[in-house]
């Protein structure tokens, strides 16, 4: 299989625990919402959780609900930051946001209990091989979205925007490592967590993914379509907001993603050829349109 | 020590854990304002985890993250509630609300990063006697707090305020039983959870108590005094809204709670004594002024 098609299989995998969890709630507009919003993602954390989990011998349903978990703080991170209040985003994956298709109290609402959710799936019984590795997941996990990880990127992006000068190179790798760095870091080293093993190689390897990630998101921003995209772009630059790409250039962007793209497949030196997927998902993430 | 003064220093002691979880928190606007929200509450929600751990024999250190991680749900819930697109409240306990004080964005990733911070604390290293029990914990105070508990609650709030006809007593009940029992209903069983026992007792205590709290709030809404309870009142009356005070009239309203009181201190039997606290609680609540 060619890397898109793994990814999409991973990808239906965890939407079919997703919509299992779903399924169990009562009927509400909510949940409504939250379905709506966790559909048409890559599903590349979801991917992370259950390619790092194979690599340490964790079968993919022990993996799901960590792969499920994921992909549903990114769904909440996403409704919230496209609020008016934040970033005022009317698209995303080619659709109306969430408040654009129902209300703003319904999206605060549905991204409130799609955190909930992910929580509720980490500890959901027979989650974890043992009770000790669900509780170091769900506190990493904790970590990874809070205060010091997710939203505190979130809060450093929103107060960049009416900051005086433009954020330094240092500063938005700050930022970026916690707006993205961080649920990407959580992902990849769920699997060995789930094993008991030592998660630092994964994390090496998601540190470099994450940050070239982003890169390549800034630069998709200013060559990309909109179209394929599914969301607004060149937003960045019409709101004077600094990027790897005002900061670096186009091409200096575009060497250092790829230099980060090398350091993540080097850190996967310890498991050879078996991962090699993960090493295409790293090629991947710099050349993807969407 | 009166029950106004045990509260106080349940509250206190929780209050301590928060700081110590804040203060490990990287300095940021959003830290500030999650600090802000977590003040000035009663803490009836961490006094009920307490006082239900102190009954199973958990001592209150064992306890106190169970206690900081419901009143970090409750305060979330707030500051999202009171947003514009909510309920658009100003006031909050005496004090400008968060999205006054700071601004929306704001109070939504403050709020956000306030659920993360209870998930956080519930599953710290040595939040729980036992592994298994923290899963518990959390998995059960994910589907309190979820889209089948409080959201719910909130969600059914919301559409009622746009809906054609006014609710009846059993919608409101459901309504209540999400938005406000959920979170009580958990609080009470945390301790016997902690202790591996039996939280059905503390269950049937809570939903009583939880119910009659409510009634009392749509009570002290029609009859209290503004400055005290430090929050706009006559809101629901103005808004058209059916409360138990609307379906029931304010005599009928006083009745219920008191059945509902006595309830509560009735599911207590198979503490006795032990439990007078617990009862001078359940009166409490109907008797406070805020």
């Amino acid at each position: 299989m060619n890397f898109p098609d793994i990814l999409a299989a991973r990808a239906e995998q965890t939407a079919r625990h997703l919509d299992a969890a779903l399924a169990a709630l009562p009927h509400s507009g909510v949940r409504d919402a939250m379905a709506y919003a966790l559909r048409g993602g890559k599903g590349l954390r979801a991917f992370l959780v259950l390619e790092g989990a194979a690599l340490h011998g964790i079968a993919t349903a022990a993996a799901l609900p960590a792969a499920a978990a994921i992909e549903a703080i990114h769904a909440y991170s996403l409704v919230h930051d496209d609020l008016p209040a934040m970033d005022n985003d009317d698209l995303r994956r080619g659709q109306p946001t969430v408040h654009v298709k129902w209300d703003e109290a319904s999206a605060i609402l549905a991204g409130d209990a799609l955190q909930t959710l992910a929580f509720e799936l980490l500890a959901a019984p027979g989650g974890a091989p043992d009770a000790a590795r669900q509780v170091l997941l769900v506190h990493t996990l904790a970590q990874a979205a809070g205060a010091a990880g997710m939203v505190l990127g979130q809060a450093l992006d929103i107060a960049a925007e009416t900051a005086k000068a433009p954020l330094t190179l240092d500063e938005i790798t700050t930022l970026q490592a916690g707006k993205t760095g961080a649920l990407i870091g959580w992902a990849a080293q769920a699997g060995p967590r789930l094993a008991g093993d030592d998660p630092a190689p994964l994390a090496r390897y998601s540190a470099a993914l994450g940050l070239a990630f982003q890169i390549a998101d800034d630069i998709l921003d200013v060559t990309g379509d909109a179209t394929k995209a599914g969301k607004r772009l060149r937003k960045d630059d019409a709101a004077g907001k600094a990027t790897f790409v005002s900061l670096l250039g186009l091409s200096g962007a575009q060497t250092r993603a790829a230099t980060l793209v090398a350091e993540a497949e080097e850190a996967l030196f310890p498991y050879g050829e078996r991962a090699e997927t993960l090493r295409q998902a790293a090629r991947f993430v710099i050349s993807r349109e969407t």
